[in-house]
């Protein structure tokens, strides 16, 4: 049982759209993830799903409107919403999840991400 | 559905040890709490507990050790495990764990908060 400090673990994660594992609870996953530019719209038909801004800021988009989130900020996206998350700059974003959450929900493409690493 | 200000809600606690309600997803809630001073220790049957620093630093005791937690770290204490959170001065804290958490996890004492309220 360890601490975990968000920074060093974010200092560790250089690339976009690719999240990596910090922590498992109650059958959730604890994620962190950077974002940059647009991703894919996708829905989770079985996992709620929160995003936390932990630094800079994105929108998620909706299909019938957009919220705007900054640090210290987060947002539950339930099942079977569809949603995309788009980034202007840089975001450093928290998740919190079922492990059996797909990045890209009810797609596959070229952003999706199976077989997560821990970090 | 909208977005959750941790610092907006924060501002609406002024008790210690009093966890707030401020989101639900997958049967796990999120909530908001301040401490200050030493809680009992307890643990959870069946239950694992994440412990966020938004503000402030405190020490999570065990039997066997003590982790100290400043802004931006994060603990996760598995279920079964005795512990029992010292805060020396107030500090801010975000908790994700099942909805059915009990606070004081097996015992039952003046610390016991039932029915937590949504803000």
């Amino acid at each position: 049982m360890e601490k975990i400090n968000i920074s060093n673990k974010l200092a560790l994660i250089s690339d976009y759209w690719n999240p990596r594992i910090v922590g498992e609870l109650n059958n959730q996953h604890v994620k962190l993830v950077k974002f940059k530019g647009e991703f894919v719209w996708h829905k989770h038909d079985n996992e709620d799903e929160l995003f936390y801004v932990i630094e800079g800021c994105f929108k998620m988009e909706f299909r019938d409107k957009t919220i705007e989130l900054n640090p210290n900020e987060f947002l539950i996206v339930p099942k079977g919403v569809e949603h995309r998350p788009v980034a202007e700059n840089e975001v450093s974003i928290m998740l919190f999840e079922p492990i059996e959450t797909l990045n890209t929900g009810n797609t596959r493409n070229e952003f999706t991400k199976e077989n997560l690493k821990n970090i």
